[in-house]
């Protein structure tokens, strides 16, 4: 089985950051297969990058390491940490990021990553602004190469959560919150998508008819649907909800069923 | 040979969707390489699409699979498709993201995917919204692992092209139209190169020298020459042509040759 | 050892001219791994790629072949470097973009790249503008199927070198200048880390107290540390310093220690 690496990051690509951790993964395992996910995340979004790793995480097969770094607070007090969860890895900032790979498993154990060196190569030493070249990839390089969860560093057992709030459910109507707005303008909501039927929801003062795809849409016709994660979601055909309905995160959302 | 896919998109990678589709791949092909060409087209723009795909479809080697999904109708009647074209596999929407790789060759054979499975892994059950995790990556993996391009699916012999504007030649004056504008500005136009010899373009009222390199040109000025596609190609030196003139795709280009 | 490419550009990547290299380094050594670093500098700024490419190139293992093109001056008569540092490989325009990487060894040799073919299936034949695929790739190619330097051309001994200013030192007192801006807004000087100690730095009128991580700055405060290339960095918290200071490269900055 390859070693596989995928990353997620708010670092950009202009200054070379993302090279300097691809080169450390690339020195300790050097057949290493590095993915990109993204590097674009919006900055220090925690909440952005547990979705966004919450897509793809157990799709990869088992022993492909994630290394997810968005990190307000780089340099405070937070640990750093590694997960196995279904067989998969995640090294990544105790911040929040594994929130929805936490939710979506309970067949996982954290460690705090305390003992990994900092590549020799890095003539400036370790740095307490840069963990993901000098923390997290090390942590990456390790796991790559079989080394036990363990030997990272000591048991977490309370990782950082951040949870999302729960859709309500009554009789013939339920509610949500638009949990992300995604690249596509498309509203996505923790309602699950079981709950939709032929429902009409309601949003920001419009409402929505069920359909089943994009396509069934009129021109710039606002529509609920199930999304790929299973969940409802609001789009505009050819077009952005969010733009046209001008809401995004937090915005309330309403589902009521036909009468009879 | 390794497997080599390629993906062009128009998701960003914000959302990880991105990272579902290499996620599905991996687990299919554990061993496969995936290079990036773009996450950044336009949104929905068949045509841009189908222009960056003829740029680099057949540099690869034989056996390549292009995985490329720009997608304005997804879950419409829009027929899925595979295509073999000169050794090299593109999986696409039947839209017309493939009209250059069926422009430039003949040796090629389609057939609609319908008998593709989506990953056990995708616990929502196939989407009608995200076919590139849940249609187009598992076809990639079949073709990956050595799957005959009919056993996906029916044959296709009239696979959607969108057409291109032909140039017109006189005799000591040609034109044609820009057709696009790359990512320096230059405007790349449907004319031969082999035409363009010592003539003078014209486009949105102003002239342009034919040189043979873009350092050629003085400051800001703008000048005609073959680009790397073969075409002629208008630029301005250190600049951007488009803004400069303020021009885009479907503006008109003359050429016109020294008289004598 | 596997044959790995990283690749640093000012492409984009909508075009497709990326993927036209990346199809040409495959063709060449089909299991070649080719990470990408940026795609995504700013148009011809070679100071921003030496930057760049300065973060990583050592810390790839040797006989990485890196590919840095940036080039204002493409189809001028500057010439196309191949050079080898400290066992790993860069291939450039001969314009200043591996001025890092020649002030961080002594260990180098360069050739001008002379003797290389452009790819049959480069159909429209060798291009004036588009090195990257015609000459760059196809010399990279060369050097990961293991050809010696001395065989893609001529030795040099003059490589373009875009100097850096000189940070200065007094006796309780030192200057220097931004040199960059990152992602994060952060600002970068070519003052030493190591002369930091519990300096006050003096940037466009404002004091930063030295802090030792972004995290014990206050929420906003302007702070200085050492960053993690072992220089002098100005931060905030949370924030953009450059757009706070609305500063960039060039702007001096003054360290001052404690009396006594």
């Amino acid at each position: 089985m390859p070693a596989r690496v995928t990353l997620l990051t708010d670092f950009g690509t202009r200054d070379g950051y993302v090279g300097a951790v691809k080169g450390v993964i690339s020195a300790g395992v050097p057949g290493a297969l590095v993915d990109d996910v993204s590097h674009d995340l919006p900055r220090g979004d925690v909440s952005a990058a547990s979705y966004a790793l919450g897509r793809f995480w157990r799709l990869y097969p088992e022993g492909t390491v994630h290394v997810a770094v968005v990190d307000a607070g780089v340099g405070t007090s937070r640990r750093a940490l590694a997960l196995e969860a279904d067989g998969r890895f995640v090294v990544a900032p105790d911040n929040g990021v594994a929130s929805r790979v936490l939710a979506e498993t309970t067949a996982w154990r954290a460690v705090e990553i305390t003992r990994v060196e900092t590549p020799s190569a890095v003539r400036s030493g370790r740095s307490s602004t840069f963990h993901a070249r000098d923390v997290f990839a090390p942590a990456a390089v390790e796991l790559l190469l079989g080394s036990a969860l363990e030997s990272l560093g000591p048991r977490v057992h309370d990782p950082v959560v951040v949870g999302e709030p729960a859709p309500v459910r009554g009789d013939r109507e339920a509610s949500g919150v638009v949990i992300a707005v995604d690249h596509f303008g498309n509203l996505l909501t923790n309602i699950p998508g079981a709950w939709l039927g032929r429902s009409v929801a309601h949003v920001a003062g419009r409402t929505a008819r069920a359909v089943s795809t994009y396509g069934e849409g009129g021109p710039r016709e606002l529509v609920a649907l199930v999304g790929s994660d299973g969940r409802v979601e609001l789009a505009v055909r050819d077009g952005s909800a969010a733009r046209q309905l001008a809401v995004g995160a937090g915005a309330e959302v309403r589902i009521v069923s036909p009468a009879g």
